[in-house]
């Protein structure tokens, strides 16, 4: 089990003397949120690069490093989802908070605002802790790899493109401005491009070709194309969620509740006559079901089920010619199946 | 002037495309927190390497990649002092809140929890940005040099360390759990070697070393000098906090209000009889002036300054005596001057 052995690793790594208490806080923080994802991106490092190797046979040490680079990765991601995550611990100490309001004044209130902010305090050092796990993950594993500076930097510009894109997306949709006017194309095109298409799409294949012995500087067409493909799945991700069934997708959207800036939206806002772009405005970022329910007769009027079908078709056709002008099979062969894992899914 | 050149990178960096609002979100971010500091980090890489040169004049390149090292290491600082400078921000937003929450009831105040918690994802993201700063800076300035992958590595390392001590002074301190009994020299020794001495210390020096083209693995004896000092100027500081002249040190010291891991507080534990441990653990951390009155006369009952000019002649003895017994003059001249511009110093 590689997360284990990573975990280990962590926890007595001898630049630092843990305490108990200190190592149990990052032990937990780990188990709380890192092993729950899908690990896609983990097994699609090894994927990766098995096309790579144009089937020859992996020795048990490159599958542990290809693991180790999809661990990395999902590091990253839990940097991005850190905060959505640490949400419920964040909500508890606000209601402990309140309780103690509620009961008592003035002097045991101010002594709470003393104690409250220490939370985001917190959260804040976690999610640098966070980030700071991954460096130490790749030196104590490639250390003595002749492409080791070329992925600690290919680390160091995806986290800062997702980090940066987290942050777009934190700041257009931060509460008491709700301004749907905000909502364009090109804005919700560079948040996906940042905050999901470089590390879920770029990095894998990324990882997979330095492993390869590959230089990426020779490879920009294959990270344009991927970036288009993340898009690309982001925006089925934004189509699922209010056109998907709930039960395949194993959840209930609720984009237009949170006042999502997603693809569906941002389509709409282009199509729509000014009534139903008033109609959105009225009645989009709301909870009640009745607003919810305007905002879904505004779609299904402007057919964005169909406009989607259209998208879904337009981007398949183009991704496969860019994949087919690529000069190597095995290249190309990474880029069909991961194309062929996200085409027309239902989830 | 370096500062502005490296904020300028950064909100260009190419490999991200700002919108307005977020250029303009990092930037305030960088002013309000950055160059505020006094700047002894990023003078300090200067000064080693000047010795290290022994007395050869430095290019104007030189000084200037220099320059961007110590500003890398603000930023190091910047992380670590975040927390601490988000404060007054969360406590705004909370005192929003709290208005809010006694002029209205659940319905406003519910959608209040939907908000507050934003201010906490923010804090996360800000500190894992400005981690992912760090990175970018030494790209664009070292990408081409020798030591580039150990710089890389070295600040990794440091970076590593300080988050940890961070997250161990942060968890030990945590309000609520007000516990005197766990403040013990091993944990005050712990808290301030990784929190303060590894990137205050140790990182100008390491960075001025590889600088000069030296292997770290080779100066682990200046390593341990450099945390030495480095514990040595935090007591100091906490000596001050308590028994400085307010005048001097230029702010009125709370660390007893603050219930601080202090070297006072924690040497006033070792050295008390029962009954003045048990007003210690009575009156420590609380702000009414009485309690403070208290904590202090037991320090002097305890003759704590006296103890401290025992600990603060005997600490130079023993950081001189290792000093002169590295084989280097200029190494010997880096360290005797940091040790010089620390010892007997009142702010
Ligand atoms: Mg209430
Ligand atoms: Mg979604
Ligand atoms: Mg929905
Ligand atoms: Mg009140
Ligand atoms: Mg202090
Ligand atoms: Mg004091």
């Amino acid at each position: 089990n590689v997360y284990s052995v990573l975990k280990s690793e962590l926890l007595h790594d001898p630049a630092f003397q843990f305490t108990d208490d200190s190592r149990q806080w990052v032990e937990r923080m780990l188990d709380y949120n890192v092993p729950g994802g899908k690990l896609n991106r983990g097994l699609s490092v090894i994927d990766s690069y098995k096309y790579l190797k144009e089937g020859k046979e992996l020795t048990e040490d490159e599958v542990f490093l290809a693991c180790v680079l999809g661990w990395c990765i999902e590091w990253v991601l839990l940097q991005n989802t850190f905060p959505v995550l640490i949400e419920p611990v964040l909500q508890a100490y606000f209601l402990v908070l309140d309780d103690i309001m509620d009961n008592s004044h003035t002097r045991r209130g101010q002594l709470c605002w003393f104690r409250v902010p220490k939370v985001g305090l917190i959260a804040a050092n976690d999610g640098v802790l966070l980030r700071n796990h991954i460096p130490r993950m790749l030196k104590n594993h490639f250390r003595e790899k002749p492409y080791y500076v070329d992925l600690l930097d290919l680390f160091n510009e995806v986290e800062f493109q997702t980090a940066s894109g987290q942050m777009i997306d934190l700041i257009t949709t931060l509460e008491g401005e709700k301004d749907l006017s905000k909502y364009t194309m090109p804005l919700h095109h560079r948040i996906v491009q940042y905050k999901t298409a470089y590390y879920s799409f770029y990095l894998p294949v990324a990882c997979a070709l330095l492993m390869s012995g590959e230089n990426l500087d020779k490879h920009i067409d294959v990270k344009n194309i991927l970036i288009e493909m993340g898009t690309y799945f982001q925006v089925q991700d934004d189509y699922l969620d209010c056109f998907g069934d709930p039960e395949v997708i194993g959840k209930i959207g609720t984009d237009i509740e949170d006042f999502k800036c997603s693809w569906v939206v941002v389509k709409a806002l282009e199509l729509s006559n000014e009534e139903q772009k008033k109609l959105l405005h009225e009645n989009y970022g709301k909870v009640d079901p009745a607003n919810v329910a305007k905002v879904k007769a505004i779609y299904k009027d402007l057919d964005l089920q169909g406009v989607f079908a259209e998208y879904e078709s337009k981007s398949y056709e183009k991704l496969i010619k860019f994949i087919e002008a690529h000069p190597s099979k095995a290249v190309q062969a990474v880029l069909k199946s991961f194309l062929g894992k996200i085409y027309k899914r239902l989830k």
